[in-house]
């Protein structure tokens, strides 16, 4: 059930930011803010929130009786039907709610497409709102944190039964299907994001998402994987050695470990988010494999697997207590070969840096 | 690979809407055009296309392995890193394709924050290039229709299992995960959308997405889905009765039958949209059930599950040979009952209204 006292950050921050109202498609943060993450199409639908605290939603008529279940008995609605198309209804709920020509930011879902739609409706300035709407969950509560370690647990469980399943032979999407069903076994929700296993050449590809790559003698596999739980994610990336490890893996593999090492060290309470990414940045560039760390060192986590605040080098948000993030630095050779060392690291409300994964991060060797 | 012949139209289309550039993010547009359709994340990449038929793809570094293997050899990229963000890198290449200032339209996509970006970046004319994208595969060929007919034969097969399988007692979950199974058995590449089953009153709500509801003794059973083969999706729905029927829910169903028999009757080639579904509309209205009625009578389907032309009061487009679209009028009465009959239907290069699908549409009781 939608309720307004969940978000009253939302009504200082508009307020601080100038803004008259914040539109909010179905996403995780609409999850965030009503308890519900309705499945969408191509047919228009948010929520309105008006900077006095009043708000609409806006829905086709064939989701209205979905919608209607999550806000109170006396939530203003907006119903369109498919003969129609959405305008003329979210014209008069604009309208009625005084938000034409006002200022409006919208959230991470809501379309182009619809956007120049709205343009052309009424006159409005929008703005982007994905930072103010990122704001509202960036720091977690202590109860918040338990739940991302319960979450961590789960991954870093999952983790060490694969080391006993995994064998030479298995396809890619043996392994995907096994670590979604040892996650449900040990109480997930579900996935936070499709597994990335990647052996082979294909994990110099660090968003590697096919699945036919069968695990052979003498391969790097990278896994990357995470639940979630009680409603807060999990991710966590480890690379195994198939049978064993050659000189040059192992001189890569320490250096992006001992590159998370620094990162993790660096991310301290009061410490911009830069200075965590450059920790990891220098410790690779020093041994001049800089142009294969590919990725900013990590992204926060929370409701969503990717969310504020992202540790990249324009980033110059200081941490917190609350925060939590992944500290994930990889060297990816194009064509050859990737490893990196994830883990979910928060600084919790005593001020200390805490990594929520145990699961080891020696080299190990899968028989 | 990505061959720009497969998208000639494109280019009679731009000069016809006087359009300089097209922009088109991961989408099964973009899979359609370039064989490719990339799990993207918040990193902003898309295709850009211009009128005298270059292009260029931008896309995060930690995408570029990926998409390079797409593209011929010299195509152009353009690729940014977390730690400087897309806009300095977009506004190059818009500059190197003398974008700036032009005339865009953009595919369904590309998010609002990220045009909002680009309004900052330069000074173009953005315009909605839904439908003249998915004009490019609104005709479809004899052999594409070969696989539509497929498709239709799969879930149609799929139907006949589930008369065997489904039983009082059970969850719609169980029944959710037999229809997935049962398409992977039969060969199909995967599935077109994820599927409804709603027993109960949860066929009230037409796109519901939930689980848990349990099959019971003399409940109405709503069955909706589809699958994915050789690129092309098919989409069913059927209205099961568990145990028996009532004379209420036999008057509802035969209503739901009949509308959609007169909406199949309606759709001859040169008919327009509009009709069609004003023939199934008719029906259910002249029974007084017209408020009951909440969908569009359908919509296209090919590679997309949802494309044009859509079946709907608002869409003055006439039938042409090549094009397919689902016939789906539905009564959903609020909190009790929900009821639908789904067929494709083609209007083949012969001329003729083909109904692709072949299951049934008598009572069916389930014992």
């Amino acid at each position: 059930m939608f309720d307004l006292s969940k978000i009253d950050k939302l009504f200082v921050l508009m307020n601080e930011n100038r803004l008259d109202g914040v539109v909010v498609g179905p996403s995780n943060t609409l999850e965030f803010m009503t308890g519900f993450n309705p499945v969408g199409c191509e047919r228009f639908q948010a929520l309105f929130i008006t900077c006095d605290g009043r708000y609409f939603y806006i829905c086709n008529l064939i989701y209205a009786e979905d919608m209607r279940r999550w806000f109170p008995d006396n939530a203003p609605f907006y119903v369109w039907n498919d003969g129609q198309g959405f305008h003329e209804t979210l014209k008069a709920a604009v309208a009625d709610f005084g938000l034409a020509r006002k200022r409006i930011a919208l959230g991470e879902t809501i379309r182009a497409v619809d956007l120049m739609d709205m343009e052309g409706l009424f006159s409005c300035e929008f703005v982007n709102g994905v930072s103010l709407l990122e704001e509202l969950r960036i720091i977690k509560t202590e109860a918040d944190l338990d739940k991302m370690r319960a979450a961590a647990r789960l991954a870093d469980g999952v983790m060490e039964d694969l080391t006993r399943f995994i064998r030479p032979g298995m396809t890619e999407k043996e392994i995907k299907v096994k670590i979604e069903d040892l996650f449900m076994a040990k109480g997930a929700d579900g996935l936070s994001f499709s597994p990335i296993v990647a052996c082979g050449a294909n994990n110099s590809r660090p968003h590697y998402r096919e699945d036919a790559g069968i695990v052979a003698p003498k391969d790097v596999l990278l896994l990357d994987f995470g639940c979630r739980c009680q409603g807060f994610c999990s991710d966590i990336s480890r690379t195994f050695f198939i049978g064993g490890i050659s000189e040059e893996e192992k001189d890569i593999y320490t250096l992006a470990r001992e590159a998370q090492a620094a990162a993790v060290a660096a991310a301290k309470e009061g410490v911009r988010c830069c200075d965590v990414d450059r920790a990891a940045r220098d410790r690779i560039e020093q041994s001049g494999m800089g142009d294969y760390f590919l990725n900013r060192t990590g992204h926060g986590i929370g409701f969503d697997v990717h969310e504020a605040p992202y540790i990249s080098g324009n980033n110059e948000r200081c941490l917190e207590r609350g925060m939590a993030f992944s500290i994930e630095p990889g060297i990816c050779i194009p064509g050859r070969v990737g490893m990196r060392v994830e883990d979910i690291v928060a600084v919790n409300h005593r001020g200390e840096t805490e990594v929520l994964n145990q699961f080891t991060r020696d080299i190990l060797i899968i028989k």
